[in-house]
């Protein structure tokens, strides 16, 4: 059977819609996400692969079984208002290169095995990698499972929708010893293969990138009986906030990359009449190195804190997430551009599964050209050629980590 | 039978608490609010007052029908997490008041009445004293009928919660033409009492009052991979415009009046790891005089069109509503100052339906000491004594209007 990756993203492009922010709003374990995770058991098993839900909510399609497994894939959840390939394009070109393999008569020395992760964009509980995060124990069952949505829905509570017992969740040892390696396919969310004139690249490192929340509370009063001079407004110590994140990232990023962004904020009440008697919002910082990264929040904090104080307003912060720069596996990166004709490689600014699994195991990426580098928005975009030109590098570093016996 | 205001306040105070804000969110024909509705209901008609909802969703408590009748009142909703005062302060010492002068026996020459009007704060849909610019014809039924909550439910959809027949809304001269004068007692909003050492004053003015909604545009993308300097970001545009408002307003702050807020703002799509492709504000602007509440826009609306040029980003301006200057009634506010043995006079820069009022019929307030001046807060706050002045006040207002026969 033949899989193309453009059929396969066809088949699931009106799971999702997002009528509101246009694009797709794929929430882990909400409706659209549950039928994006049915498309894939179903289209995987009509494959002949053997499909397993492990007790963190990933979902395995497996071609043999065993260990020294080559994992592939990616995640079928998005960002609210997300693009169509940011994720899925990584399952639906694992899919492809699987039955591209398979047509051919290929034989795998190893397993291979197709992984869809579960909530990696974070949009529901906020914090990214969820699945992977339990899987490698990067974070605590206890800590995953209290997390709630903005409904007030725990992560215990929803992922009873695909059937996961909360009890199970947590470090998966026997999985993770089974695995020799996992390669995850997406599409590019800058504009490095557009510059470069290039289909495919294979990735570097990732950003060290971390996620804070920021607290300023003021006094919530009448928008019209207050005079100016009397205010306390959060909503004024967040805006100079916000413009000191973007003026001091703006100043850092160069030759180096700082990347500091509020692109989620709450003013409560919130009414149009009521100044705020408090903001939630919610900063994300990346840098090349932890250091750098570091150096960059606190100087942004420093800020912060300097203008909640200038409008008579309190600031806290909690940090929600934490991940170090990873860089990927060279020996396996220098094998795939190998194995790819010299393609480019790239460093990205956005976390991805393979960023949690390279601290355990070997991990390589693949990047599929983004013509606008415009991503995490319903413009985000890949020429169908492009896609069908990812799948097949696909389908070479399958081939090549898989003409190798396992040990 | 007596009433006492801060009995009677008790006996709502566990009605429609937010546990998220703190105070209350009772939004017109929403469980709170009906359940507030219901309450004056059963409360007027204890005290053998003759209850009738209006087609506009107002409700009236009638002491004597016919011509020249004097109302009193205010209203029951709130803003999203607002005091206990504002609104129930009015309609509370208004059933106090009436109680207060049939235990004594008096004999009005008048009908008297008292209002619960509908969506005072327009925190359902957007636009404040709705009931009462549906009863004066200040706003276009049809208008009103279409105005949506967050939720996509329309006004006359949501109206017929209380029984309202959305084909009945719109000017209602029969009941204009039988009011003789208004008389609003609410809790101050600002500190005006506080500093004068006194209970009680009457209102002079309330601030010229416009509420615009601001749209900022730019690129949605990833937060990661996006570098600084190919960013258009609607936050860093919205936020460099809350900043202006905030400068011009407090420039213009002192001998007159000028007031900017933005205490309502949604960044779409909202996630944490995307920049905004657009942010929704909305700006509360008022001032003395319609000149100088339109001056005080005109510059804001340039620095905002500034910042939004600057990040790259557009910006799309709609006036969601504007009321002029109200000056009250000044031989009503005399004999009332005069009545109540010299009280203050102060202005404010609340709307009221007291202001929507006085474009048609004599129209005064009361406002009653708020010892901190903090409103649409769940720290708004009265005294028990304080309201009971209030609450005397207004009784002694009621006595001289009603002691004159009807023309």
């Amino acid at each position: 059977m033949t899989l193309d990756v453009v059929t396969l993203l066809n088949e699931i492009a009106e799971i999702g819609r997002d009528p509101v922010r246009g694009g797709y709003s794929r929430h882990v374990y909400e409706p659209a996400e549950l039928e994006l995770r049915e498309w894939f058991r179903r289209t995987s098993t009509g494959l002949g692969l053997e499909v397993e839900t492990d007790r963190n909510g990933n979902i395995w399609a497996h071609w043999g079984r065993g260990d020294g497994a080559i994992a592939i894939g990616s995640h079928l959840d998005s960002v609210p208002g997300g693009g169509a390939y940011d994720g899925p394009l990584g399952v639906a070109s694992s899919l492809a290169a699987v039955a591209a393999l398979m047509e051919e008569g290929f034989v795998p020395a190893r397993p291979v095995t197709i992984a869809a992760f579960g909530e990696e964009e974070g949009s529901r509980f906020g914090i990214a990698c969820l699945g992977s995060k339990l899987m490698t124990g990067a974070l605590p069952a206890a800590t995953v499972a209290a997390l709630t949505d903005d409904a007030g829905v725990t992560y215990a509570e929803a992922c009873l929708a695909d059937g996961i017992d909360p009890a199970g969740l947590g470090r998966d040892d026997e999985r993770m010893a089974s695995l020799a390696a996992f390669v995850e396919l997406h599409v590019e969310q800058g504009i490095g293969l557009a510059d470069l004139d290039a289909p495919v690249a294979v990735a570097s490192s990732i950003l060290a990138h971390g996620r804070w929340k920021l607290v300023f509370s003021g006094e919530g009063n009448h928008a019209g009986a207050t005079r100016m001079r009397d205010r306390r407004d959060p909503v004024a110590a967040m805006a100079a906030a916000v413009l000191a994140a973007q003026r001091i990232a703006s100043a850092h990023d160069g030759a180096d990359s700082a990347r500091a962004t509020i692109g989620r904020l709450t003013p409560i009440p919130g009414g149009t009449n009521v100044i705020a008697s408090r903001v939630d919002a919610w900063l994300d910082v990346r840098g090349d190195t932890d250091p750098q990264t570091r150096a960059l929040l606190e100087e942004i904090l420093k800020a912060s804190h300097a203008s909640a104080e200038e409008h008579g307003c309190t600031l806290e912060v909690v940090e929600e997430s934490y991940v170090s720069t990873v860089h990927f596996d060279p020996d396996l990166q220098q094998r795939l551009v190998g194995a790819l004709g010299g393609v480019p490689v790239l460093a990205t600014g956005a976390g991805h599964d393979a960023g949690i699994l390279a601290a355990e195991i070997p991990t390589a990426m693949l990047f599929t050209r983004n013509p606008t580098g415009v991503s995490h928005s319903p413009y985000e975009t890949a020429t169908d050629e492009d896609c069908r030109v990812g799948a097949r590098a696909l389908t070479e570093v399958v081939r090549l980590l898989t003409s190798e016996p396992r040990k």
